[in-house]
């Protein structure tokens, strides 16, 4: 038997990936994982985070310029792994543009909806976030009778750029249980980690809601629905990927490869956001 | 007995006060206070707020920026309300300006100077303020004899910018123990609160180094060496003072007036700061 490869079938062009900072490399692993053929380039927006303490019409402006940089590279489809950019940008600029973006919450109200039994379905995300409603809007369109609650948590991204997102720390477990405690007894067996920093600190959530409520990663889900999106690529070299940051490489790379959980291999480099 | 007010003896160009968000709103406070007569303009750099976690490199390029938008209206003196700021870029900006333009790490060093019996000082401020060692060179300069101690305290910041500094918040309460509690048994009666953002978590920083120690005020030790700097406006009518920010006005005014401690009266509008 011959097989033969159609190298033309085959689509080299990277993926986007962007987050106001270091949270979206915790969808980047999930790249890697379930996509590792495809090459990446990754901006955060390090001189500028955190957004979802902003106003709308500052993350509106500055995710048009993070998009338009990101878009000047020949990407087959940008994922916002940011879900502060995703409820509060996306919907303005998905059509915009000659390639797919997907942001992160879509998929995560899905796996939500799909994964309760109770119908009691708690979102934790940025005030920005939980301002917008973007989860609220779309899981009551995929199911009207989902109990939705929602906790703004602003303390949360402080602590994981920080590096605070172990099970042990003391800070960390108090902040979540302030966070959490007032839902007690409204029967949430599902959480929506509704910003990409926190699956940091998944097990810190788990051991303050306990082992039999679910938790739903918003970057792994919009992850999972890429595949079907794309011509994939052939094989892809780690040392060929990119990553730009507008604050300095050296901060960055402190702390990347902790929440990326790998070495980063491809090029780290700096980039004068408010030029774009 | 017949008394001539000269009006040209007076100099009725308003002082600028330049913070990285809404930390020198603390100082400003220190103004209306002192300085009754004079005018203000402020601009909070909101939009990109904290300064204190990123790079020298960015740091630099924001307060020239920074600094290009505030002496495009005719101050007579700029007050650099932000420490952060003062550590990494004062020196290289003071002399080029037509006004004097000055810092918040001199006068707090002379105040701790002057206050501690012990010789041992405490240093809290953001991490890059730490990193510069400006604290460190000017009391060292004052006193080569003075015991210093440092801590960088990046979780600060977003707790005030969240409104999180009252002495009975658990959270607050907590992480000031795990910042102050290394220092224990060091013979410290001087605490320079090193961040226009910490007089706020005065009190609940009182609490927890005991009442002997003196707490030094950063801005309101450079607003009381203005007075000497400038020649004095005759009145000041609040609703001419004029507020700038970077972020949504709205967002502004919601914490503003708490950390102020007074109605803002003057303008607050504002200005795309990466024009500049």
């Amino acid at each position: 038997v011959v097989v033969i490869i159609d190298n033309a079938s085959f689509d080299k062009r990277p993926i986007g990936v962007f987050d106001s900072g270091l949270g979206g490399l915790t969808a980047l692993r999930q790249i890697y994982k379930a996509l590792p053929c495809e090459q990446v380039v990754y901006f955060g927006d390090t001189g500028r985070v955190p957004y979802g303490t902003r106003s709308d019409e500052t993350v509106i402006k500055y995710v048009n310029q993070d998009i338009r940089f990101i878009s000047s590279f020949d990407i087959k489809l940008l994922l916002l792994a940011c879900n502060t950019a995703t409820s509060i940008a996306l919907d303005r600029l998905k059509d915009s543009f000659g390639f797919p973006v997907i942001g992160v919450v879509e998929n995560a109200s899905t796996a939500a909806v799909n994964a309760t039994k109770t119908g009691s379905v708690l979102v934790l995300g940025t005030s920005a976030t939980i301002r917008s409603k973007s989860y609220i809007k779309r899981l009551n369109a995929l199911n009207p009778a989902i109990e939705i609650y929602e906790q703004a948590c602003p303390l949360l991204v402080p602590l994981v750029e920080n590096g605070r997102y172990k099970v042990d720390d003391e800070i960390v477990r108090l902040i979540l249980k302030e966070y959490l405690d007032p839902f007690k007894g409204k029967d949430i067996d599902t959480v929506i980690l509704g910003c990409t920093h926190y699956p940091l600190l998944s097990e810190a959530v788990q051991r303050t809601v306990g082992d039999c409520v679910t938790l739903i990663d918003s970057g792994k889900e919009a992850v999972s629905s890429i595949h079907g999106m794309i011509t994939p690529n052939e094989y892809a070299d780690r040392r060929d990927d990119r990553f730009y940051v507008s604050d300095s490489v050296h901060n960055f790379e402190a702390l990347a490869e902790t929440l990326l959980g790998e070495t980063i291999y491809g090029s780290v480099e700096k980039v004068d956001i408010d030029l774009y």
